[in-house]
């Protein structure tokens, strides 16, 4: 019995960094053993921030499709599908923008603060379709009925607002869909291999493809506590980015490592070495799949169409019901 | 050879009254010789300034469907459709929300106006979807890469905006669209039985549907020169409410009426029913036509039927198109 049904979508940037998996998607990995779900590459959303480029868009696309499946997502478990696969997505925008009032959209908070700082990138994105960018994602999550959205704490104003969308249409046309409750996750923040945050920007990306020659380079090459010279000196965990790292791959011997940085018993390389066969044992299953996708080029595509086929069923029961209760055709 | 490709549209908001129909759907009725024609009952815009009630918008499509049919608009000639048919209305309408500046519609001057105006009425209309007014309304006319676009002066600007709308997306994405023309329609103004505008809320309407028995009757009711007291007292048809329906219904025998009426040769009595007669027969072919489609109930949903499927291979076309250029699916 699962206990509910969950509606999650990313946009379409480009390949996954290790932070971006452990950010959001590991979570998802744990969440379909647990809930019907909705995974969606929200294409239509990824407009809203950049619509002026969209040559690299079905690459992306591709490439989000093969992260999520590489890292464990099961497309029979999951419907893993393309918001513009599913054209009802834009039809229930529509109809849900005709009751939404201008004032709930103007002062979501993140709303000025992005637009300031898209535009600080020379971005012109004050456009109609940003401003109604939660107006889009309220219609995703509710076009499947989801009761459950996993959310960070900077997306919570925007399910407030889905929240009360949804009250409004139910208040004015009828009960017909639950009030989605926000599942909150707190995922360990990764840092770049410089110790900064993790970003493409910044060139200190693990990436999520990474081979595990790619992954030993890339751990060679982290900083350290910068204070130990010597393998003979006492080194200091807390300011050390390999550490960092140690805590989310190696906890079963966090302790021991950290005694030994202290006690100088361990050297940085051998330190490195370890967390790297650690990280290559923990995304092994992961190279696996991405291996078996990557040798059947067609397969994705099919996957896609398949949980687009899945969620159009879902998608066109709801609307029925919604041009029902609206007397719309 | 047909002169262009035409869209027009209307919101179902009940019968027409003869003041609709000269107004707006004789101008379509000539048009239909010359262009091709896409005409829309816009049930989607209809929600933008009434959605708290929408239990007689099936009623409002059926009768304003019945009302341009008996009226002559012919389905086989133009493409007679309910907007709500045709999904990539709404598809189209996010899609280019995405690159239309906020501030473009922000600016178009009749937004405030009308949103003053309803809200003076007490309709809590400030939503996200009424200012998005001209932007359906800019998806609706170059789904269709309609060049022409019959418009009365108040909606040119509206009009402008899909035309920068369309520059814009020509710009970004490749000439997709055809920047669509205004062509100005100026319409007879007639006014309601007693002298002032013709309005359902002032009870001075004439039907559209009215039975020669009823348009007699409403003649009857006409207000006259109220100088006139006698029949043997000289007229001044200038102030008379019957001599501006004889301007437009009795063209060939306005100088004799005037001058008769100025030498009290003719009774206030007699010439309303010549008036009748003239409006009666000038409606004769609409009745028979209303009368052969209300005996047979299903044909109004047929020839929607017909006009949706014609209109959505149109749709799908453009739409391919779009998606094509915009890289996605
Ligand atoms: S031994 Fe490990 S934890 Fe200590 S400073 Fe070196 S790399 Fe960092
Ligand atoms: S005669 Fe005709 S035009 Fe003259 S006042 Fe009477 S109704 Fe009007």
């Amino acid at each position: 019995m699962k206990k509910g049904r969950i509606f999650s979508g990313m946009q379409p940037s480009g390949k996954f960094h290790l932070g971006n998996y452990l950010g959001a998607l590991e979570n998802w990995v744990r969440l379909q053993h647990d809930y019907e779900c909705f995974f969606c590459i929200v294409d239509w959303h990824a407009l809203t921030s950049s619509y002026e480029d969209t040559s690299r868009l079905p690459e992306h696309i591709h490439d989000m499709a093969l992260d999520w499946l590489s890292g464990g997502l099961d497309p029979e478990k999951n419907v893993i599908f393309v918001q513009s696969h599913v054209k009802e997505h834009a039809e229930l925008h529509l109809l849900l923008s005709m009751i939404t009032p201008l004032s709930w959209l103007e002062r979501v908070p993140t709303y000025k603060d992005k637009l300031q700082q898209l535009g600080a990138q020379g971005k012109e994105i004050n456009t109609y379709g940003f401003l109604g960018y939660p107006e889009l994602m309220t219609a995703d999550i509710i076009l499947y009925k989801a009761d459950t959205v996993p959310v960070g704490e900077d997306q919570l104003p925007h399910l407030e607002l889905c929240r009360e969308i949804v009250r409004r249409f139910n208040y004015l046309y009828g009960e017909v869909f639950p009030e989605p409750q926000a599942k909150l996750s707190q995922a360990p923040l990764l840092p770049g291999i410089d110790g900064r945050k993790m970003s493409k920007s910044y060139g200190n990306e693990i990436p999520f493809a990474a081979s595990p020659e790619d992954l030993r380079a890339r751990v060679r090459l982290m900083v350290t506590d910068p204070q130990r010279v010597k393998k003979t000196d006492p080194g200091n965990p807390d300011v050390c980015t390999v550490h960092t790292f140690h805590k989310i791959f190696s906890r079963d011997e966090l302790d021991e490592i950290v005694m030994s940085c202290r006690n100088a018993a361990i050297g940085c390389v051998d330190c490195k070495k370890r967390l790297a066969e650690r990280m290559v044992a923990a995304l092994a299953d992961i190279h696996v799949r991405r291996a078996e996708l990557e040798a059947n080029p067609g397969r994705v595509r099919e996957i896609l169409a398949y949980g687009a086929e899945r969620a159009r069923q879902v998608a066109a029961a709801t609307m029925a019901e919604v041009r029902r209760v609206m007397h719309l055709s």
